[in-house]
């Protein structure tokens, strides 16, 4: 059975185990996965059947934790060298989001903090920890949701593409925690979802989380962006994000470079809803973030179905980047910064 | 079995019967569709077993000659109101290329010029028409990559969005007869295929016919393009065109408008691959030409499959306009037109 209307729990841990929804299956089907340690989770995380940045990142912290527990009863000695074992399997799942490497510097230091413990006693705080970690992503998509949504007008056309939503994080989601939040406090939007090829990740679940809420979704390919832009039929567009470089440039997924320059053409606003978490300061800017190249498989067909012509040679880069000058502004937590720039990052973060 | 490497027959008359490569099917399947009479040209234009701009007109002006064929033993008052039915319902086949209005306007002249004449006589006449505006198509593809290829750099690697190919014309291809020609004139040249959803041109279509001329090609989705030209591996980009209007604007397969955005940003040439046929100076701009809309489950997923959530709306604008400022140059059978617009084109055309 599919969740309830208001409510799509992307992850949920019962006892010792993480159950996650299989979201390469869905719409079609729903189907729940279950994982017991820290290489089942990677493996998901690999395999995309839990995706998005934040959702990545708590799946991540589960990982750790689970791990923990199942290696509990082992010697102090071979317990920590378990565990750096899972923390840097999981860490190698993704390499894009930053998400997945903040998640586990949180565990790796609450660890750290208990390392004297005896193993059980680390692996039950590792536990109450990554429920934390659960708990205040869905508070933080709220808050970005409430200070977001300020930006949108009553009747708005919103395109988004890919999938920031509940389905991408712990629950609520980024872009259309945004959306979630406008409807919420009264307005009536409408949303386009580009289909995201070529996981789809728009037509299966950007385009499934919308009917769940009842919230107007119109589905389009990906190249049909520019053509309403050109119509006046879209208000505004936003976007997850996978890291945020230093100097506000924005990497996420594939084609949202592109959707971020026909917006500029036509002075339509680009929101990129970006939880702190997302925002990396390390990196100077999204040159320097690290781009994953996917299978080809992706590419030319989908699932079982293969259609392109056989002999071909593919290219499959799972992410860009969006220069900041094309961005009007990253929704966080925190509230919106208008015209993110290097200056402006580091006056809003505090740093 | 396949045509030989050199020669794919998008069309073929046997005696009365026309022969066209079902576009549907390919490259999984080669299969070959057989139309006798014009209303089964009309539902292979209209279901796309045959599709691109001048394919259409000569499949249009084949489903003419046909249908004088089958009634060339009616009285000829019969056989005048079943040509002009046969006429009227080529006609209402597809709405944007106007290839389409240029073939059947070309028939119906030729009509004319002998429509005293006996039906069995008027269809012959019609029947070698037919053929030899085929011909004809072939012999304008070739001279339009003859021109069109001094614009290619050696080792250039070339966009193109859709598949304007031998596929889409009677044979050699326009975008694709020029990426032929300056491959035949020993440049070495790659292409990079936008995989064109929802029909898949580029993948199914474009992939298929680079691989079987031996020419490098990658195939993208749509969304990839802007991130190849931002990391600087587009060189050209050429594309085919359904209509240019009179002052230069390019209708053309959907997401083409978004490819011209983004070249236009990198500094990256665009072309338009478009024999005189396709210029429609009867209208004045893109805002003029027709969009068609096509089917919604065309884009919730591909054949069999579908894999959209349910309860979502679709849109589906088949084309998209590019404006004429954001082309470089059209490119057609009587050389090279730089930066068109309407004076120039107008100049071009000698009128």
């Amino acid at each position: 059975m599919p969740p309830s209307r208001s409510k799509i729990e992307t992850l949920r841990l019962h006892g010792h185990r993480l159950d996650m929804i299989d979201q390469r299956v869905l719409p079609a089907e729903f189907r729940v996965e279950s994982c017991t340690d820290a290489a089942q989770v990677a493996a998901a995380i690999r395999n995309m059947v839990v995706r998005g940045a934040p959702a990545i990142g708590v799946a991540a912290a589960y990982g750790v934790a689970l791990e923990a527990v199942r290696q509990q009863d082992q010697s102090p000695k071979e317990f920590k060298s378990a565990l750096e074992r899972a923390i840097a399997l999981l860490s190698a799942s993704r390499p894009t989001a930053v998400n997945l490497s903040w998640a586990l510097k949180k565990m790796s230091d609450k660890w750290h903090a208990v390392r004297h413990q005896s193993p059980s006693h680390i692996a039950q705080v590792l536990l109450d920890y990554a429920q934390t970690i659960h708990r205040d992503d869905i508070a933080i998509n709220q808050r970005l949701g409430s200070h977001g949504e300020k930006y949108l007008n009553d009747g708005a056309r919103v395109l988004t593409h890919c999938n920031a939503g509940a389905l991408a994080t712990a629950g609520h989601g980024t872009a259309l925690g945004v959306i979630r939040s406008a409807v919420q406090a009264g307005k009536r939007l409408s949303v386009i979802a580009d289909e995201t090829r070529p996981f789809l990740q728009g037509a299966r679940l950007t385009a499934w989380e919308m009917v769940q809420e009842g919230i107007p979704v119109t589905l389009i390919t990906d190249n049909m962006a520019g053509h309403l832009m050109a119509q006046g039929e879209i208000d505004a567009v936003i976007v997850g994000a996978d890291r945020v470089a230093a100097n506000g440039d924005v990497a996420n997924k594939i084609g949202t470079y592109m959707v971020a320059v026909l917006a500029h053409r036509h002075g339509i606003p680009f929101y990129v809803a970006c939880p702190l978490s997302t925002i990396d300061m390390s990196i100077a800017s999204g040159a320097d973030i690290p781009i994953e190249e996917r299978s080809a498989e992706e590419v030319t067909g989908f699932r079982d179905a293969r259609w392109a012509a056989q002999g071909v040679s593919v290219r499959h880069p799972a992410f860009d980047v969006t220069p900041a000058a094309l961005v009007s502004g990253l929704m966080t937590e925190k509230g919106v910064l208008l015209s993110p720039d290097h200056a402006r990052l580091a006056a809003f973060l505090g740093q």
